[in-house]
């Protein structure tokens, strides 16, 4: 999706939706891209040298220093494809390039659910779990730009991933019910008050809390935004995952640091990645 | 320990040793604290003001900006003593207190073990686990000054510093032989090829990996340095550390992420502590 921004956060009309194509050729996608900024424009009637700029938010994994596109399963034909500088050949205004949980969690520190705040961490839990870290006020990306790839830590017999994510929800509940479903079946029966849902739920607060808790305590941000599809859930695994979470922290963090939800709903991809411009302003 | 160093990270002559005294009054333990800072002055024939400033590593909780110490169990007469403020109406100089962990590490970055690097991730192992994160060549003190506090973090039945502490060690060799031995004791015999004292170390080992794959996975930095009494074991429990850490990390950090020993010997807390003042320069 593509969508223009002002400094306040504001977007502009109806954003562009564009969709990426993974499998076909680089150009064919990259020319689907740079159509639908120009829609953009167009359709706000605003010139591209009066925009200060293009921010790209990507799946990953990126160089976000060299603004390529890397091994990317999900986009096997733009391996090591120069993503940033070819937009920005066209369009002639800086353009930047972040992964899309960064994107994300930053666009809720700057507009949406941790505004106000310089230094926060967030996830995005959806399939997999995604996640960013926001400290004085810019995206930290780390020495090999890897920073909060969580998922792959070491959790009971694998990764965290395998327990706080889309396919976790799923695990969880198949052990429980011995059922197969999706995380949205989970979601949907435990709306409809199914024990076996309400407690898959509460068992996936209780994993969230030990990510939760051992970022807390390294970083020691001033709030933890959740986003990302599973979100969506919170009214369920919150209690769980609150009670945890603060078991396992110092004095000041446990009775300090907010659990927060993003905010900034459908729009919020390009908010984030639009808020990478104002990043480097 | 009280000592002079110079900007290149220099120590001048033999520093002054100094007992805190930790149950005595607040008032006689700063004394003694002016006295050695004074001691070590006239030993170098340096006069006070042209000192860059003071810098005082001590264990915590503090209040870093305040430069207060907390409700600190090892110097329950200073709680709330405003320790900072008290030696710079003293010396009229610039002083700067932060904790041991923070100095000791902040220290191995500037002139140790990480010199020329400016994001490191450090963790002292003793009697408890310290750790402290070092990014774009300044210390991360967190919102709540509570950054790298990750002793306290869930983990296996209870927290991590229950397996990768001295107290660990012992529990460690406790469940493999039987018997109580200090984590130097167990040391000593993994010297003289004792198989379960080897077997501890390498568990030891596995125990600690965790807390470095989370930690690296956060932070991503450039490397890790280890340092703290139980660091001297590093031979002993190096590769089983090494093999498991690096299976739970992304392909870049994987190969890239470093783990070294503290170097600074001795004296790694003053020249750490001195660290502070160039922080602030």
């Amino acid at each position: 999706m593509t969508g223009a921004v002002d400094v306040s956060g504001r977007v502009y009309q109806t954003p562009v939706k564009v969709s990426t194509g993974g499998d076909e050729p680089a150009e064919n996608i990259v020319s689907r891209i740079v159509d639908s900024i120009n829609k953009t424009l167009s359709a706000i009637k605003i010139d591209k040298l009066d925009a200060a700029g293009i921010g790209i938010g990507s799946t990953g994994p990126l160089s976000i220093k060299e603004g390529t596109i890397l091994d990317c399963p999900q986009l096997p034909t733009m391996k090591n494809y120069s993503l940033r500088q070819t937009v920005e050949n066209v369009f002639n205004i800086p353009v930047y390039l972040n992964n899309d949980a960064n994107c994300l969690i930053y666009g809720e520190t700057i507009f949406g659910a941790a505004r106000g705040m310089k230094n926060v961490l967030g996830f995005t839990l959806g399939t997999g779990i995604g996640s960013a870290i926001i400290l004085n006020g810019k995206i930290w990306n780390g020495a090999t730009e890897t920073a909060g790839e969580i998922w792959t830590s070491p959790y009971r017999d694998g990764i965290i991933e395998d327990y706080i994510s889309g396919k976790g929800v799923s695990k969880i509940y198949e052990s429980l019910s011995g059922k197969q479903l999706s995380s949205l079946e989970v979601f949907n029966l435990a709306e409809n008050g199914n024990a076996e849902a309400l407690k898959t739920w509460s068992e996936f607060g209780e994993h969230l809390s030990v990510a939760l808790s051992w970022s807390v305590n390294l970083i020691d941000p001033e709030a933890i935004v959740l986003g990302g599809s599973i979100a969506s859930a919170a009214k369920f695994f919150m209690p769980s995952l609150e009670k945890k979470f603060r078991q396992f922290l110092c004095a000041k963090p446990a009775t300090e640091t907010k659990i927060l939800l993003a905010d900034l709903g459908g729009y919020a991809g390009f908010i984030g990645a639009a808020c990478l411009v104002i990043e480097n302003q």
